[in-house]
């Protein structure tokens, strides 16, 4: 079911490139053009199936685009959002993949003048892998997507992102811009920082442990894997309820160590059950979602 | 090719019968025996396969036993063995499967007295699961295990308990029950703390976020589903050396803390790399160990 007639993708990474992927799939877009910096990785995107060209210039990138998708990393966005405002075509929708929302939506209303408008996404199907190599046709699909207009947001464009990627097969929620980086900032800004802290940790104090380490430690960590570049501009941009999530968190690591140093089982059971029971409720949720996990 | 008359393995939960189901399948054991508290559960463990007959009593579960494995939770474990210490046959290797060394490995050398012999083992292919129910012939396949003998211990019962869990198809390393102790403090224990305490801060301050939640949460909190009971004991076995990870631990998150307070990009991102450095390490290692994965 077409829905665009020509979909630019910039950035065509991990999650740019599975978008294109996902959208020849699915036939939504007649033209998929790409926009990437790198020319030897332009042209190596240019003879995938899924694109039909991938331009370095970012005017030709865009002309003709009905439907832009900035998934650029977050530090970018803006920019490259402002780069295009006076140039794209009237009616165009745009939006974008980054993992924070305040301030790449409070920008990109004023960069996307109507009538063309922009929704901000974040279609939370990463992966501590990066590049259009381990993109996938299939990443996005049953994955949660939330969409984040203002108040002030165009219904109509907000209602055409949600049913874009829907199309993908993505689970799709609609919330605020501050809603969402307080949401993410909890459940994914924080487990990438323990994973990432832990494994900090582990590099200055270790003897080669990590012989040793079992699948919990593998599966704890997995997230450290990713760009650290990246990670860093996420949580600087999300900073104000990074700061706030990490203040909370730290409070329940010390009333365990606390329960631990005080040698009282009962705290620690309470702790451990805590945790036990919030768990359980996301293991319920995910096997409802998918239930071939 | 049968290393034993008979194994008795005392717990037949996701480990215990772990193991005897892959002792059943190499058949290292002429007669598998389990000892289980529950009478409705060791008759459920009589019916299957891998098991020849499970006992609720103690001195009929160990008569004829020339191998005992302790696979119960490890606040039993040293009771248990100061049970039997008295009644094993002579000559009789017993070790355990406990998450902790240093007491389990102390009081079982004064328990179990030569001609009979206790060495510590430590399988490391848990899960947050737990019961038979969920066992298998090929947990511990390409595991590590940690072997915790005492300087003191028989050399010639060090070799057998080695070369049982390499039968099994483990990987072995031998280590003091000291330096195991501090070693899974790092990498198991504290991995299982963040885990936790991720969950239970969650529970506490959380709009249903988790329906927002991908595949980084799933993962870096898979394992606070495992057992809180078990854990509290493992944790309080193990106390003097999980509170010295927590400390050394709790800087690593406060030093990224303090990077995103004072707006340092370069002091986030050193923190960021260094965990990513010891992640490919252990990502390269797990590979070269599983190269299915």
């Amino acid at each position: 079911m077409q829905m665009f007639k020509q979909i630019t993708v910039f950035g065509p990474g991990l999650l740019g490139a599975s978008v294109l992927q996902a959208v020849h799939k699915h036939g939504l877009a007649k033209r998929k053009v790409a926009w990437e910096r790198d020319p030897k990785r332009a042209k190596l995107c240019s003879e995938q199936p899924w694109c039909d060209v991938a331009f370095t210039d970012i005017s030709k990138a865009i002309e003709s685009a009905d439907f832009i998708v900035m998934a650029t990393p977050v530090d970018t966005i803006v920019d490259l959002l402002r780069k295009i405002g006076q140039h794209i075509q009237p009616g165009t929708l745009v939006t974008d993949t980054g993992s924070t929302k305040v301030l790449i939506c409070d920008e990109g209303h004023h960069a996307i003048q109507d009538p063309a408008h922009f929704i901000g996404s974040h279609p939370m199907a990463g992966s501590e892998k990066s590049g259009f190599e381990h993109s996938s046709e299939t990443l996005l699909e049953g994955r949660t997507c939330l969409v984040t207009p203002l108040p002030q947001s165009d219904e109509a464009a907000t209602e055409k992102i949600v049913h874009f990627w829907e199309a993908l097969g993505m689970q799709v929620t609609c919330l605020s811009p501050l809603a969402h980086d307080d949401a993410v900032a909890h459940i994914s800004h924080l487990p990438q920082i323990l994973a990432s802290t832990l494994c900090a940790y582990l590099e200055t104090c270790e003897p080669p442990w990590h012989r040793f380490s079992g699948s919990g430690l593998r599966d704890t960590t997995r997230i450290a894997g990713s760009p650290p570049d990246l990670w860093k501009e996420i949580l600087l941009q999300n900073r104000t309820h990074v700061l706030q999530a990490l203040e909370g968190y730290e409070k329940s690591i010390r009333s365990l160590r606390t329960a631990l140093f005080e040698n009282d089982p009962a705290k620690l059971l309470k702790v451990l059950k805590q945790g036990n029971v919030y768990r359980d409720k996301l293991d319920r949720y995910i096997k409802h979602q998918n239930p071939s996990l």
